[in-house]
């Protein structure tokens, strides 16, 4: 049975909220060996404390060895599991820049692309051309293609890199890519891998005749490949299997996108983290769950900046009481996976993660790191178990059978 | 591969005896934050001492955040996935009121309810009629009904609930309930929801017809709905998946009821945990396992009774001499789920477990509660992997694969 025809079945309502504080990439590892992560080398007095009557947990964002991307690393911390529900790469280059999927749509990851005089490709990336060379190629697109029946989008992402949705009755996401992966030889054409698809492959061949005449003459790049078609992925909501109105509080498109996918309403325009938790307070009666993204945590991890990260921590624990004062009835911190300073890069590592509620049973732990987490009292779980927890704790979920 | 297949096909003949004594709802919580949980109060010194020479861990009922009624929670513990096998709701009645299911049975809940002059529920539930009350009117029930080629049984519950049974030929159990959920409207007609459920629709349309007549002067309770039609679950006996010969010690209809579904023994008559182990004893050579159910830590922990569930567990405590004097070669102490007193029901916490035998890997514990086993050598996991557990432990499974 799957888990959520449970959580279906089971929700209850009452008026409890639940706080999903999610520090992007928070695990991490020592620089040398013997040494202290970044979340062990932080100053966390409210982190510490919250642990004192929390329970922690190691949470392995997909599997064991896994490192995910941040549409499985949240679809995890979401309830859904990262490798039964998978959103396409077009589509989550749409929801990446903000583009907000509807159901009819199928989104393309597109790279422009230069062809020498037989048609044939000489740079699969035109050069990785600037943002702002590309853009007007983006515009010029958007303004002069036209597709009867269907409505298109064309919208730039960075360099090289621009997305197009098609919108309209009857498009399947099959079609196969028409980057050949290597120069010398001719664009493929879009073919459909089913019949559902035939259309949207049709839809594709004229989106590429069109945009060959408009950039024809273009210096930088005159044509370009498309990849990764996909349709809006087809998740149920947190209404639907949680019984929750939820709300996201994120700075990042990318993060506002996931959460839209899984039927969050996107509020306020926060920029700043305490904006976001200015935002968090202004909308505390209008919803059930929050969860609020602080992306900095994974970005100096990328940069492998450990003191950069460190701080950041520092700064994600300052706000803590300012929700706590709240009042939630579960308060969960975790992160989508972890991004080691050491590494420069998302890893597969558990993530330190805590879930405090008068209904948790704590585990003596009085510190929040790595090492307190793994002797936690949710050992290691997988995250997708994360949100059963939350609304257990919540009280929002009866018994499964008598 | 289902575990089954497995155990089907490595089980192994030898003389050991195994014990899981279950104590119903075992694991709780502190009262106030910082507090001890009740068996963390208990002075449980027979407990602690096998610690010593056992492994400890937390068991999951059904998965993180799931609270399990007694079926799954003690299908669990048998060894049957709680998801993958269900019993239906009308199953699960008669379960627990002992009646013995045989494979052409459908079993249906049922509650008495009154009818307005226009033949519209005024309360379904007759004013939750006395059991005094309901219980003449299910025996004219029993009495004057009679279904051609149909064995009927009705059985008393508690105030307006009682079961209905059809044995026959031909009967599947998916049909409507015929409670409309409302008054003020006439009961539903009971509809098959699948052709090898037609005859039981049938044969509750003629129940129903019969029970109008027989009730239909009755001042307190004028008619009936129907609820939960189910068949006998399918589960497999011990005999088959295990090969053990199995045994059942317990005081409580609804556990004798459960260990019958999959093919135990019930023995003896007990009415009090010293008579369980007299019973075991007196079987001792009769059986290779033996499930002993001990209900009290349960009620205790339902009636928010901290101090009673403390010395419920002690009471359970003081008769573990008694068991080890007799020899297991594996000795299981664990619970169906956990019953919390400060939440007066079931919950999801993990539950208290440990498995003694000398070929075990101790842990190190030398304590039995929450915390030692949340750290114990089984760490967390799924209630439904005990059973493989204590076999492997009875050296009762081969090698898998060569």
């Amino acid at each position: 049975m799957d888990v959520h025809t449970l959580t279906r079945d089971l929700q209850v309502q009452n008026d409890s909220k639940i706080v999903m504080l999610v520090a992007d990439g928070l695990g991490g590892l020592p620089m040398t060996a013997g040494g202290k992560t970044e979340l062990e080398t932080a100053a966390t007095p409210h982190l510490d404390r919250i642990a004192g009557t929390a329970i922690q947990g190691a949470s392995i964002p997909v599997l064991p060895g896994i490192s995910p991307g941040s549409g499985p690393g949240h679809l995890g911390l979401f309830g859904y599991d990262p490798l039964s529900y998978q959103i396409g790469r077009g589509a989550l280059e749409a929801t990446g820049i903000g583009f907000e999927l509807q159901a009819n749509d199928v989104a393309i990851r597109c790279n422009f692309c230069t062809l020498d005089g037989d048609g044939n490709i000489a740079d699969r990336r035109a050069g990785r051309i600037a943002s702002e060379d590309s853009r007007p190629l983006v515009e010029k697109l958007s303004e002069n293609i036209s597709i009867t029946g269907i409505e298109v989008f064309v919208q730039p992402v960075k360099e090289h890199r621009f997305v197009v949705v098609f919108r309209g009755p009857d498009l399947g996401g099959n079609v196969s890519d028409t980057d050949p992966q290597r120069t010398g030889v001719p664009p493929l054409d879009p073919v459909a891998d089913d019949e559902a698809s035939a259309k949207t492959a049709e839809v594709a061949k004229e989106f590429l005749k069109q945009a060959g005449t408009i950039l024809a003459d273009e210096p930088k790049a005159n044509f370009h490949t498309m990849r990764g078609f996909a349709a809006k992925p087809a998740l149920p909501t947190y209404k639907d299997v949680y019984g929750l109105r939820a709300a996201a509080i994120a700075v990042y498109p990318m993060y506002k996108g996931l959460a839209r996918l899984v039927g969050m309403d996107i509020v306020g325009s926060a920029q700043t983290l305490q904006e976001q938790i200015d935002t968090l307070r202004d909308n505390w009666t209008n919803y059930d769950f929050f969860f609020i993204h602080f992306k900095y945590t994974d970005s100096t991890g990328e940069d492998g900046d450990f003191d950069g990260k460190v701080k950041r921590i520092e700064e994600f624990d300052a706000i803590l009481p300012q929700v706590e004062a709240l009042g939630p009835e579960v308060l969960i911190v975790t992160g989508d996976h972890s991004t080691p300073s050491f590494m420069k890069n998302h890893s597969w590592h558990p993530v330190p993660t805590m879930l405090a509620s008068c209904r948790c049973r704590p585990d003596g732990n009085t510190a929040f790191n790595e090492s307190t987490c793994i002797r936690g009292g949710l050992g290691q779980f997988e995250a997708k178990h994360l949100m059963t927890l939350a609304l257990a704790n919540a009280n929002r979920l009866g018994k499964y059978g008598a």
